[in-house]
């Protein structure tokens, strides 16, 4: 596992799905994987714009120096974690800018046998959670990338009540111990696919 | 809102959906519609094999007189509110049998500007809520229904947590006074636009 | 019908969807509609990137002066036809970038009962003309808005071979007569309801 | 490749994804492949109402030999290609009665890293094909399989008009050579990473 390369890619506007992310690197640290990049979506809305939250603006200032992603970030992967926020059940723009600057990669078949995985958080604990993962997801098979949902592969799943396409929380929650694991098996199980996948 | 024709139709093995129908029924008639007709979709399972979990038996006996729904009921309704749990993010085989059964109604158009609207249920708070009740949205283009979902055209839909594509809750859940809310809201609403669109 | 109001809001790089969204504007006029605004979602990709790409850059340069869709089209609309290709099963990030920015109108209930429908196109026959449009409407559903999707409501439907969610080409594709009718029917069946809805 | 186990399970009312389901078990044998179980799904439908359909009553006497699929086919493979017709953006109710009789083996994470690839049919170009999919997959979600989908990870996919999802046609279509083709990397595909996983 510690020669895969690993991409975290997340979008957050006041911090839920960063966390999510800097746990899921956290959970690939101690699986020992080495080549991780920890990349933010670069942030698409203008600053005056992001002024008028005063949690966004702060969040914003914050993890201003996080890289950006790139489609090199994707090419480079062997797997890839995404974690970003709904917006009325489907991805945020931020994400479908990159994803829709992949044209290149896709023509050549660069994103075929990516394996990715996705996590996410709504207002509402039901409110998309789902639905912007299965749209994640559809996009992924146009790449022809291979899907690792955690499904309810483990009892961590039943335990924070699923979700079987990715980990989900309420923006804004603070996350458990068992949040945590659940989210770890998640990026246990994406790697081991990803190892198996690029053996 | 009296001279509407309202199809409830529910599955249920242990009783959530039976339980969330009734209510949908009851907020039915507080708002004075007389023409309700409330259904089951038939049991396809053998009889032998639901003995084998006694919950389910115990609902498939005290249920059994309940009429199940036709082809016909389908072509009645101007409006149809639909229960039913998930089974693996989708509706189940019992509920498919009667929607596979529409062909005759469907190439004769008679289930253009149906206005439909589902509740359902999963064991788990994340399991499929969202993703069965979108697949049910899905089938009723195909038919040209008019989809009545909930959003969040109302605060109740917030207070309850979502769903805006329809009301959910984990299998076994006793209803609250702020569910059955969020079900009479739906009903309602379901009802308005029905009586919109049928005059 | 005279009195709705209708925007027909389109994202289109080399000019299908704009093609498609002409037709469908010249379609709502033979019925009678005055109140169109006929809107483009405004592009996000920077200018000396579209450069790069000739058909792109000559449609961009075309259609500049056509004013960009923004939220408050979207407000004054009782109808709103939808137009652009898919991104791999989903929709653009610049129709995204819009629909992301209306959480104040979404807030405070605007969107809702707004009648919506939906036309797209890829460049494969089935290269995510379905999965676009669910996609779109999942985000409507989040809105309370109400879909208008054509279904198998008239026979055009069938004549043009699909699609119940919405009329979809391939990229490039010159209307024929046949879709010319689809998109008409569908623009009538949006109106229509939409005149229902308002009453 | 010779050492996995693949199960072909087919739905089929006049005879198309049977077509479907023997061509990629062709593929498969091509491929070396000796453990294969040509399944279809059991009929449902009562034979008095298929025999009002001649050409549905022919097929089906014709295939009334072939082994019906179990839960133990599925415990026992490897990959399997799942093949069935769109009943209105969905599954048949045939398909799902097996699929919602494998609640024994999900609990028992049995369905864990299935490989599963589907393929579809509808009476129009753009009937459901993608939907029914997509709603397939979402379902392989739940069980912790892993979706073998082809994307457009071949040129013959590009050759063939997508689908990315999954090989599809309109019901009643005569495979071409591109049709056979595009269904053998299908097949190849699945079996390719039914290998790595098994590993």
């Amino acid at each position: 596992m510690e020669n895969l390369k690993l991409a975290i890619i997340y979008y957050s506007s006041t911090g839920t799905n960063y966390n999510l992310s800097r746990e899921a690197e956290t959970a690939a640290k101690n699986l020992g994987v080495e080549n991780i990049r920890f990349r933010r979506f670069e942030e698409t809305v203008p600053e005056n714009v992001i002024k008028q939250n005063e949690d966004w603006y702060e969040h914003y200032k914050a993890t201003k120096d996080i890289e950006t992603a790139t489609v090199n970030d994707l090419n480079w992967a062997d797997a890839i974690i995404f974690s970003f926020p709904t917006r009325y059940g489907d991805a945020p723009s931020q994400v479908k800018s990159l994803i829709d600057s992949t044209g290149g990669l896709w023509q050549n078949g660069k994103l075929v046998n990516k394996v990715v995985s996705g996590m996410t958080s709504a207002g509402n604990p039901h409110g998309g959670q789902e639905g912007t993962l299965l749209s994640l997801y559809k996009t992924m098979m146009h790449w022809g990338a291979i899907v690792a949902a955690p499904g309810y592969a483990d009892p961590i799943i039943f335990e924070v009540g699923g979700n079987p396409y990715g980990f989900s929380v309420v923006g804004g929650t603070d996350l458990t111990g068992k949040h945590k694991q659940a989210i770890s098996f998640q990026v246990k199980r994406t790697l081991e696919i990803a190892e198996k996948i690029n053996k």
